[in-house]
């Protein structure tokens, strides 16, 4: 039976990243970018106007300028700018030929609908006057924005192996790529088994349970970002275990829950095996989640990995959270990260038995507190742990109201309030 | 013109959570509990034996006991335990009557296929022969969980208010409820504007740009969780945006970006006065981000949001980070929270010009370090902020380059290296 390091470092051998694929842009945020990108365009892909105004030549000598032309942003001008004239441009319209800067809109003097005078020659009066500073001329390239500013045909815009945000996302779709190539979101089918399990709100007969691990891992997978595969309820015969694993061996990730400790019903690791799943390891030491299965069938380069998880909900929490979760990251292109845990203080005592490590849900709290304190540098950061009473590996009602799992070593002993314990935040 | 602060008041004001309903239990991951659970049954719903191993009573004197029957999870037992029999079970077979204990399958010794020695004579001659410390006889309830323990018919499992996590849904399957009332997931609408967009791939024609708000804004709404709708590109005409807009009134929210400047084409704001929609504050003193609109309509208790984006995607995003991303929150059922600033340190210098305070993309780093200094209460809690050139309100590869936005009052100044800076991290 290995220990959890040990479970760790074993997984850590045997997951690895996804291939690259090329997936849609729109379902490519939050993904890893397998490949740095070039732009295709200029962007802008012109030189733009970045305002409503009215596009002239700096150079111009005219006292008048009369407008030509009326562009918005989506048009082409017609007609280039000649001295003594001007074209009004929306914010976002091409520069027209022969204009080099834009007057805005509200600082220009129209003389009539088709006349305004010169922002030079107006400017060359207030200086003359010297009546306030607006009196200089404008300059070249004001109010536009030059075709490539931002950045240029061939230049890198994102680096390989960033994770794509949804800044990225409308940069990408910006310089036309649909397709990005990206480490894929997993497929993760979830497969809970057992005789004594229904669906649906109907009450229960004699010796039934309602399926708990199947809705839960599907939300936890949803919540991670995977695609999920709900494959139903497994019953404890080999022909129906076999043909649902083996429409799970299709998915990247087939979790399956029950039928893996050493009951007589316990067909699991046998029907894995009869389908070319490896076992890669069985039961780890410790509490709640000793019965973990982990295993990998690889065809080609494509391997699968297939999670037996222990069939009581909080176990299958547990062993989630402590393997399946890291692993799912290490395919998503993470290292792989075991969670950490932090340094706590117990508010309760908490009595352990058993030569196996334990995963005691608790309460965690003053992490804020800690954290101002902290910050105000008059000192603890540990978090406060209080152990939360639990009836078995069934009772979900408790996990339900912890955010957290103390970590409690080996042996028969006690630990009382204000002693150090390693908790997981969860 | 209203200033950001002002702002956000007129949203606190304007925007309350989604009214409560009824959504299925496999989409509800996330959201807000509207109404304290009470279980409908006991957990677990009979006694159970929590191990594989051999029911029988604690009572029984018989030196033997004969095996009646086997019963596996799901199943229900057909005899009862009576003086001198057991029956086996399986890990969540229910607990045959007459019987009060389970002893674990490896604790027991079997004579035959169908007799095993009485567990409580076995200990009895060891306390006889002071073997050892196993001489205690098995005590009424080992290894079993009674019916109920984790909970009770009418006991609340869940609070009102709580975020429903992966736990909680797997709890709220194994009680039955798979309609549960929440605080919906909003449902967004995301409408860019503007002749000058097109989509897809093929190379741009003289004066187009592609659609980059779109994918953004969908992107960054699904990273939150929401649900979105696409109406694809509205075009600089009455008619088009009138019947987009239409069909985007039906959402909780709808997002326009474009077309709410004073451009020629600036027509947004006419169209949704036509369409009921209550203007609540147009413009905003900030840069980017100016001509932000926002209003509401109101048909009974529904309240649909409108916000109207600036068309430029790094003002935008901005717009969309400081405004739309609290009042989704707050849809959801949290207070309005304002993003908050944190205070930084620059790294180099960054001047400002302008009437209006700027959110200038910057890279922020240390925090880290930053962080662990805090821990060694060595000093020193500041980001530090590097400013990024970028080019203008169109620069999104600038702003994929960033992680903060600094803050820069308005005025026109600079600012050195190492002096402070509130930023927003992003």
């Amino acid at each position: 039976m290995l220990s959890v390091d040990e479970a760790f470092a074993c997984l850590r051998e045997h997951v690895r990243p996804l291939p690259v694929e090329e997936v849609a842009l729109e379902g490519a945020c939050g993904l890893q970018l397998a490949r740095a990108i070039c732009s295709q365009d200029d962007s802008p892909p012109f030189d733009k106007s970045m305002v409503d105004g009215y596009a002239f030549s700096t150079h111009d000598t005219a006292p008048t300028l009369r407008v030509i032309e009326q562009v918005t942003a989506g048009q082409v001008p017609h007609h280039a700018v000649e001295p003594g004239t001007t074209i009004r441009v929306m914010t976002g319209a091409p520069l027209p030929d022969g204009a080099d800067a834009v007057v805005k809109w509200e600082d220009a003097q129209r003389l009539d609908d088709a006349t305004i005078r010169s922002p030079q020659v107006i400017a060359t009066e207030h200086a003359t006057a010297r009546r306030n500073e607006s009196g200089v001329p404008i300059e070249s390239g004001y109010c536009v924005l030059p075709r490539g500013a931002a950045f240029q045909t061939g230049q890198q815009v994102l680096s390989s192996g960033r994770h794509l945000r949804p800044v990225d996302i409308g940069l990408l779709a910006e310089i036309g790529r649909f397709q990005v190539p990206v480490i894929p979101r997993p497929r993760v089918a979830v497969l809970p088994t057992g005789n004594e399990l229904v669906e649906g709100e109907g009450p229960l007969a004699a010796g039934q349970i309602r399926n708990s691990n199947g809705p839960m891992l599907l939300a936890a997978l949803r919540q991670l970002g995977m695609i999920t595969i709900d494959l139903g309820i497994g019953r404890d015969n080999l022909e129906d275990l076999r043909t649902r694993i083996e429409m799970g061996l299709d998915a990247d990730v087939l979790l399956i829950s029950g039928g893996v400790s050493a009951g007589v019903l316990d067909l699991v690791p046998d029907v894995l095996e009869s389908l070319g799943v490896r076992q890669v390891l069985h039961k780890v030491k410790m509490k709640p989640g000793k019965p973990l299965w982990f295993g990998v069938r690889d065809s080609g380069p494509r391997r699968v990995l297939v999670f037996g998880l222990p069939g009581n909900p909080v176990s299958t929490f547990v062993a989630f959270h402590l393997f399946v979760r890291p692993a799912l990251g290490t395919l998503a292109g993470a290292p792989f990260a075991a969670p950490t845990p932090r340094v706590g203080q117990l508010l309760g005592p908490v009595e352990h038995r058993g030569k196996r490590p334990s995963y005691h849900p608790c309460r965690v709290s003053g992490e804020r507190r800690a954290e101002s304190r902290e910050r105000k540098r008059e000192g603890g950061e540990k978090l406060a742990v209080e152990p939360l009473a639990w009836q078995s590996s069934a009772d979900l009602a408790t996990l339900a109201r912890a955010d957290g799992l103390a970590l409690l070593p080996a042996g028969n002993y006690q630990l009382e309030a204000g002693q150090k314990v390693d908790v997981l935040p969860l």
